[in-house]
């Protein structure tokens, strides 16, 4: 089979053909339809330290048919068109994974293939109304944005959130998904077009935060938050304690800015705020997070397609950080 | 009545000849017997801005007797002896107070005085093996207590919980509850004796903060935490993060140390911790604290007692910062 495999010398991808993997038992063979790219790669990529002796391909997020079934397996999964959950060996503590934990793509061989055989416990009937590229844009961007506004967040109707950062996957989908919730939705981004085409996917409200004064005029505008969804960190959250209101949640799920710079921890404890990390999700979040894109018909923001063949042009567009919304890797058949 | 009034403009306590309060519908008048200071009286004095026109009688926490009800209060609260809730006014929404909450003692007239008019759903009948001067140090430092370690910290049975600041009224309750919730608890202080004196109270292990690689060597003795209490933020804040364990609570209630400076995002949402910021609670955390209390029979760890007459000195000591537990201020009949 066609694979993209990581050539561990120079960190670029690189087209090879490779065995297509046995299947195990309990396991399902899935013919890949679509994959998508995350940041999550890159930083695999860079936090390698110790090369790894067999050939890696990576990726986190797929969608295809099933097409084979290994000993145990259940065979009516047979020809299903299914997303993969890419959240492996959570472990049984759903407030953290637990030490087996590891997400699909890196060590375990990934969707950049034309083929996987992957456990049937991580295939979820892909939704109707979605297309495999729009399958294959939900995965890792779901499930985070899911556990974030769900598990920790408590999103409530009528809340009020802000959402960071705005032109990444997890931001979109959070966005859409606290719409869908019949929360009133902020968002935030160094980029004007972004904004704007945010307010046309039903957003109340923006914020440039290279703007001065973006967090008080917001917090006139908005009247502060309930939730605020963060995957920046950096010299910017002290601005979203203070955006905070009594009682809200800040989550965060990334560090695209950097170290959090000094909090006053009065503004903490008197107004009650608990601020969570989160990454990713466990088995039921995954679940519970399809069942949803698939009762209000969510369709995931994609930015642009690739074919396999092309996947190091579609890594380069990602770094360029202009992407609005999946890069979306297809795979021939 | 006698009772300790602020001098405004030393901002000292004075013994004033005052008039005894009348008691408002629904309300009871209380005998007060004992009373106890807290940081918080320390923190208006000086945080006071604009100077009331009215004779400031400050005091939050207290116990007495009824020896008068009013228009439509509950007559059989009448001679009952009882504990003061002084969270006034939380407002509908568990997850924080509203805007007409204030603590008793300033504005309203508080406990340093010989009675207390106070509406009868903040009066909740004193458990029996308290004395007055016991039942006094529990109300502001229990209520503080029990909601960071239950409603915020979720402690569960064989929970490794960190108290930091042992030696501080809301820290020791903190610890007795945690002892009786079947948690192991450890605990932190910048002196040795107070370290020493936890660990006769049931503390399993201890650290002085002031010693060099205490956070690592507490690691390596207890494993993590995964609750952790802090009343100090300031620069130790950091070490708290590290000494975190994966999906642990970090609850913090005060900032005796001042600003938490730069943290890690990435450990707080690999490790998807919780900083739940907390301050006092709400009726029904008053009531459940106090049955707590009842059940396990807790004693309050007591400092030392003054007499109303000497309450200036009882302020010196808590100034000093040398006080082991509650310093209580008795009222004569």
């Amino acid at each position: 089979m066609k694979a993209a495999v990581l050539d561990q010398n120079n960190f670029t991808q690189q087209i090879e053909a490779l065995q297509t993997p046995e299947i195990l038992p309990y396991h399902v063979l899935i013919k890949i339809k679509a994959a998508s790219i995350n940041h999550h790669e890159l930083w695999s990529i860079k936090e390698q330290r110790k090369k790894s002796p067999d050939l890696i391909v990576m990726g986190s997020d797929g969608a295809g048919v099933v097409i084979g079934t290994g000993v145990h397996s259940n065979p009516e999964l047979m020809g299903q068109e299914v997303i993969i959950n890419p959240s492996l060996e959570w472990g049984s503590n759903p407030r953290t994974f637990g030490t087996d934990y590891h997400i699909l793509g890196f060590p375990q061989q990934g969707t950049f293939a034309e083929y996987l055989s992957i456990h049937e416990r991580y295939v979820v009937k892909k939704p109707g109304h979605l297309s495999f590229e729009e399958a294959a844009a939900i995965p890792l961007a779901g499930l985070t944005a899911y556990r974030a506004l769900f598990t920790k967040g408590q999103i409530r109707k009528g809340n009020k959130v802000l959402i960071t950062g705005i032109g990444g996957g997890a931001a979109l989908l959070a966005m859409a998904f606290a719409i869908h919730a019949e929360a009133e939705v902020y968002v935030s981004s160094g980029n004007e077009d972004k904004l704007n085409t945010a307010l046309t996917l039903g957003a109340k409200g923006g914020a440039n935060y290279k703007t001065e004064g973006w967090a008080k005029k917001l917090l006139e505008t908005s009247g502060g938050f309930d939730l605020i969804i963060d995957s920046a960190s950096g010299p910017g959250f002290p601005e979203l304690v203070s955006l905070a209101n009594p009682g809200a949640r800040i989550v965060l799920y990334g560090r695209t800015a950097g170290m959090i710079p000094t909090l006053d921890p009065q503004q903490i404890f008197l107004k009650q705020l608990s601020i969570l990390g989160t990454s990713m999700g466990n088995e039921e979040e995954f679940e519970a997070m399809v069942k949803f894109v698939g009762l209000h018909q969510i369709k995931p923001v994609i930015d642009s397609s690739y074919p396999l063949a092309e996947i190091a042009q579609a890594f380069e567009k990602m770094k360029s950080g202009d992407q609005f919304g999946k890069i979306i890797i297809n795979i021939p058949s």
